[in-house]
């Protein structure tokens, strides 16, 4: 097979994660080695940044400098949401033949896998030679084929490093806590609240995930439960939870909607979810100190947190991406494989149409039959991507002093 | 000077920090040196542990268990908000003389304090013979005659973290965003976003603080001019921002109070503030991408992150609280002093009437002549505290590649 000579491009699109520029680096560093590659380019602000003419030169880039960027979070070459059609597609080509950029290398989720399904498919229609490939990156860790996706191990680390700060501090005031955690159809970063567990009597005591319907009286029920028992009760819910006709709470409680251009209902950026949770609560059972937190974007950005492995992982999508391209001159996503549960994995190259625009779920064994929590199951699939040197808290063991006036 | 012979006591009141349990350890360490001390109790869940005569006996604890203990988040004794009067004071000391407790070390902020002044008062008139000792802790950092307060350090080296990751992500997919931060009167913390810039567009690009009244007019006017020259702004505010007439802007929103047993306006736990804000914004100027983040009980509980110095802080005061209990047989309120700006620390007992009860406000020299903004003096001031090894972002250096199309 003749090697397809031509520019490389590389971009980002969607939300970022703290790990999102270990692929681009990856794919930057990577595509030196190769002949046929004349520049490496990156689009700054995804596709935009092609309709735009907006490139930047990484050829041009030091080594050290992309392993500094490669250690920060969120995405140097910045991102967009824009969902390419035909006619968008048709300005991209012209743009991308201007520079004969030929391969082209798409860091996202669900909507950016299916940007590079369209991108393939219209450079096929419009006979435009391009090799276009997915690599995997989303904290919600929802793209099919993945046993997991980069991303999403440093923001688990995240939520569970939350949580069990929130687990000494509802200890020391008690009350009932209510944090609310990104995921819009997915409860993976919900779930990892429950790696926070050290203590038999440590949160989060519930946590619901998108997969099962949300009742409000069920809720009530098991705050009431574990409130009588502990005089407290940590609380993980995701964003996305809907009732039994799939209407998001929080669509109805805001009584109004915020959609992206792909469609989706705005779930993140704002508290109302976990207020009305923290209100029903509080009406509900009369208990006086209920509070909630909304993780927001920390969960996503935090500076300073991030899972050793999944950098490294996400630093191996990007390459294998390049290695895909050069070696075997194919389109499609770069997936995870997890061949050895606690912990070793491989990379595969499939049909992009196996993961675009689709929605990977909580496995029907990592969620408990309450709907309520999680399984030991969850626990070990998730624990070994939060990475190494997790932080553990420690309680006192002084003995209680024996009384002498209530004695 | 006779010994006061007999147990000491040591317990934490109000909120917790990323530190607290160093004060306690501090104290618990040095107390083991003074052949005076006949034991040393926990009191559990602050005063109200006195009254349920509820106490864990810390000289029966592993000095290694204690140092665990010290890394670890949030207060290991629990805590209260209670707030004694005389009559708590008078079955506080029945039980202290049960126990024979003659030192009471309480580790707090300004309402906690102010207990310690009633409990000192109470005692003597009581001729209850009691050494009180009040060790200083607040994230807020706004107690009197101290130049900063253990906790502030590692709680604004969380809020600086999140704001530097907030930085990257609203670069990245552009937009205002609105971080509300912890502060009910003083604006410290939330002016500890601004250790997050580092490049010179980068946010946060206005801070409002609770020393300045709150308009929602200014508010527009300064967001507007951010947006329209950098196409996103990026805002810190603290909850306890009020208007010219004092009351709480949450206050306005809510259209109720929620009050604790020292008659404080419950500001924390909720989403409101930072919602209320948004949808100002947001339909205000017409700017469809607008998102609040509270950051909540994260900033002061958040497992992982300390600031190396404010801990080792921490455990001075504790220490330096026992020693002057112990030489020199007297009351009062450990506070720190800062000879050197960066950076030295010294530390002193002042009369607890200096502290107690008390709220330091940012001074002037801090705040920008417009209000929505902090100085270099605040930041040469915060700087240090924040401790080593704080991470820096990074940015691609990567030269523009000239436009051909649309040259």
């Amino acid at each position: 097979m003749s090697r397809l000579e031509g520019k490389v491009l590389v971009a980002q699109g969607g939300g970022p994660t703290p790990v999102i520029n270990q692929s681009i680096v990856g794919v930057a560093l990577e595509a030196r080695k190769f002949s046929q590659v004349t520049s490496i380019y990156g689009a700054v602000h995804g596709v935009r940044g092609i309709i735009d003419e907006n490139f930047v030169d990484l050829t041009r880039e030091t080594t050290h400098n992309l392993e500094q960027v490669a250690g920060t979070p969120s995405s140097g070459l910045l991102s967009t949401r824009d969902k390419p059609d035909e006619e968008y597609c048709a300005r991209m080509f012209e743009v991308m033949q201007a520079h004969d950029i030929r391969y082209f290398f798409y860091v996202g989720g669900n909507d950016s896998s299916d940007t590079v399904r369209i991108v393939n498919e219209q450079a096929k229609a419009a006979n435009y030679e391009l090799r276009s490939i997915h690599i995997p990156k989303t904290i919600d860790n929802d793209l099919e084929e993945n046993d997991h996706c980069p991303g999403f191990g440093s923001a688990a680390r995240f939520v569970a490093q939350a949580f069990s700060g929130i687990n000494l501090d509802n200890r020391a005031i008690q009350g009932v806590y209510v944090g609310v955690i990104m995921g819009r159809h997915a409860g993976f970063l919900t779930a990892s609240s429950a790696l926070a567990r050290k203590y038999f009597d440590d949160g989060p005591h519930l946590v619901y995930v998108p997969e099962r319907h949300f009742n409000i009286e069920k809720l009530l029920a098991d705050v009431d439960r574990i409130y009588s028992r502990l005089g407290l009760c940590t609380i993980a819910v995701s964003e996305g939870i809907s009732d039994s006709e799939g209407i998001p709470m929080i669509t109805k409680l805001r009584g109004k909607e915020e959609r992206d251009s792909h469609g989706n209902v705005q779930l993140s950026g704002s508290g109302a979810l976990g207020d009305l949770l923290a209100d029903s609560i509080r009406e509900g059972l009369k208990i006086k100190r209920v509070r909630s937190d909304t993780f927001g974007y920390l969960q996503r950005s935090f500076m300073g947190i991030q899972s050793d492995r999944d950098a490294r992982e996400a630093r191996e999508v990007g390459e294998k991406a390049v290695q895909y391209a050069m070696w075997d001159n194919v389109d499609g996503s770069v997936v995870i494989r997890r061949p050895v549960l606690d912990y070793s994995v491989d990379y595969e190259l499939v049909p992009i149409g196996k993961v675009a625009g689709k929605t990977r779920h909580m496995p029907e064994n990592f969620i408990n039959a309450e709907g309520n929590g999680v399984t030991d199951d969850f626990l070990n699939y998730c624990r070994p991507l939060l990475g190494s040197n997790f932080p553990e808290p420690h309680r006192l063991r002084a003995p209680a002093v024996t009384r002498i006036l209530k004695a």
